[in-house]
């Protein structure tokens, strides 16, 4: 399988690499980096005893430590792989530990609150490249990650003004290396694209799942046994780990916001396309919608199988 | 694969099954009879030359015309698979045709509707016994359509009060022998059912998308690039059939008017939730809606796969 992602590196991209944080992301970042040789030595960083005795386990760190201040001394890049709600404890607890020249990045799906959180704390002479790689799946924890992951995904870098060219380079070059397309951009605009193509859809999906929970006309045995309809595909989506996505809302509020209120916008519009029986603006829309779908598929982000791969055998 | 829905039947259930329309659904029932021997001979009706031509070359029916008074002719079960809007008038074309003691069934989304405009037509002698296959994929046309579609799905079944049990157990056999579990209830309580579990999830997901493609702020190329945080599950419900939806929002009006205001109230207090930064509220709801898609997943409706079995190799 290492060469689907390429062979191993002959020498690694950077001696020691910390990952703090080994949930799906970072310990899909762990196995990544083995698979091809991306760091001397592998440290993985975790609060939790039982994440760390898992990493061990798995066997895909080289070292593991539940003491940040111990697993991020020496490294010459640090990943925060953490919910955006503890960038600032982290960034607060590891900076007396971070060696002068080491690169500190992340992969929150916030950005310009993982900046404003870090920065305060940020000492002399650490780079800060915050990074978003745009995968996942609807699971959690150590063992939900997989070295592939991020082939084929981007991954965005948000370096604020000024950010040391080279170390912006080899966070590139690594997020490369683990098969990841590379774009840079502001925080700014990075959280106003994830609002729409990530937040939103997970606050909708969220929403509907609740609603549909708390009816009283129809049961919740009703609901799962009928949710073939299209309801599932929400649950999946729904099923997200509940500390992270609280902590997205939380940090991405102006844009998240915003987006909502254009949705509520045509909602509105569509409500009104139903109750006066307008077929043809309904037609008008199911029918562009498809064009985006078609581009999603085309450009690798999706593949054309019906129904998303569920059973289909004749 | 036929040991996946079971062996074929010694004797059919019907002699003659006409199925109108032979788009996903209609393929797919004219597949699973004749791999179940449910019919002595399936008669593939559609108005449409191209889908007949498709049908005689897949070779999945016994006779295919474009005729629907000659296609029903002497059928003892006629299926209308075909959009909702359609159904009054294809009654009303092929009521003379309909023998005495024939079965009228369809597969349509919505019921009160279906039932409102067929039985005006209904001759004397014709029993009506509307049904819904909980099933599909966002996948069109003849080709689309395979065996197996139902297996493990639910069919609901609303007859009005006062049915002919014998033709209700006819049409309820033959979705069982289909490979799915049959469930009983009325037309309006179907109508709100699968308006919260299917129709309104389908709304919302045209709605972001088209939002989506209209932003200023963000391109089209972004939207479709970092789809994979979420938004990518919306495209794939959004491209279903447009007319097939156009016609299910304006005959299920009432229902997914609503649950769509259920689902305005319950966004209004997410999104003062995030206002506010009440990250407990978000965080109770995130995890409740878990529990939900365990029901799913442990009743058969998903698999547990993350990702919906988009690639995943190591």
């Amino acid at each position: 399988m290492p060469d689907r992602l390429g062979p191993p590196l002959d020498t690694p991209l950077v001696s020691r690499l910390a990952l703090v944080g080994l949930g799906l992301i970072g310990s899909s970042i762990a196995r990544a980096a083995r698979l091809r040789n991306l760091a001397g030595t592998i440290v993985a960083v975790d609060r939790d005893p039982a994440v760390i005795r898992r990493v061990e386990e798995l066997g895909i760190a080289d070292e593991a430590t539940t003491d940040p201040t111990a697993g991020v001394r020496d490294a010459d890049l640090v990943i925060l792989c953490i919910p955006v709600g503890g960038f600032a404890a982290v960034a607060k607890a590891i900076a007396p530990a971070l060696k002068p020249g080491a690169i500190l990045s992340d992969t929150g799906s916030v950005k310009k609150s993982m900046i404003e959180q870090v920065t305060p704390h940020l000492p002399e002479g650490v780079h800060l490249v915050p990074a978003h790689p745009v995968a996942g799946t609807e699971h959690s924890g150590p063992d939900a990650g997989f070295a592939t992951l991020f082939r084929d995904r981007w991954c965005i870098l948000t370096p604020p003004e000024g950010s040391d060219p080279e170390a912006v380079a080899k966070v590139a070059a690594l997020w490369s290396a683990m098969g990841a397309n590379v774009e840079v951009m502001t925080a700014e605009h990075h959280d106003l694209v994830l609002a729409i193509t990530s937040h939103v859809p997970h606050l909708i999906a969220y929403n509907i799942v609740g609603t549909a929970a708390d009816l009283e006309e129809v049961t919740q045995g009703e609901v799962i046994k009928f949710s073939a309809g299209g309801f599932r595909d929400f649950t999946r989506i729904a099923a997200s780990d509940p500390t992270m996505w609280r902590d997205i809302f939380l940090h991405n509020k102006e844009a998240v916001l915003e987006m909502l209120g254009r949705l509520n916008e045509d909602i509105a519009i569509l409500a009104r396309a139903i109750r006066w029986g307008d077929g043809d603006a309904l037609f008008d829309l199911f029918t562009r919608t498809r064009a985006i779908r078609r581009g999603i598929i085309s450009q690798g982000q999706e593949t054309p199988e019906p129904d998303f791969g569920r059973r289909r055998e004749e």
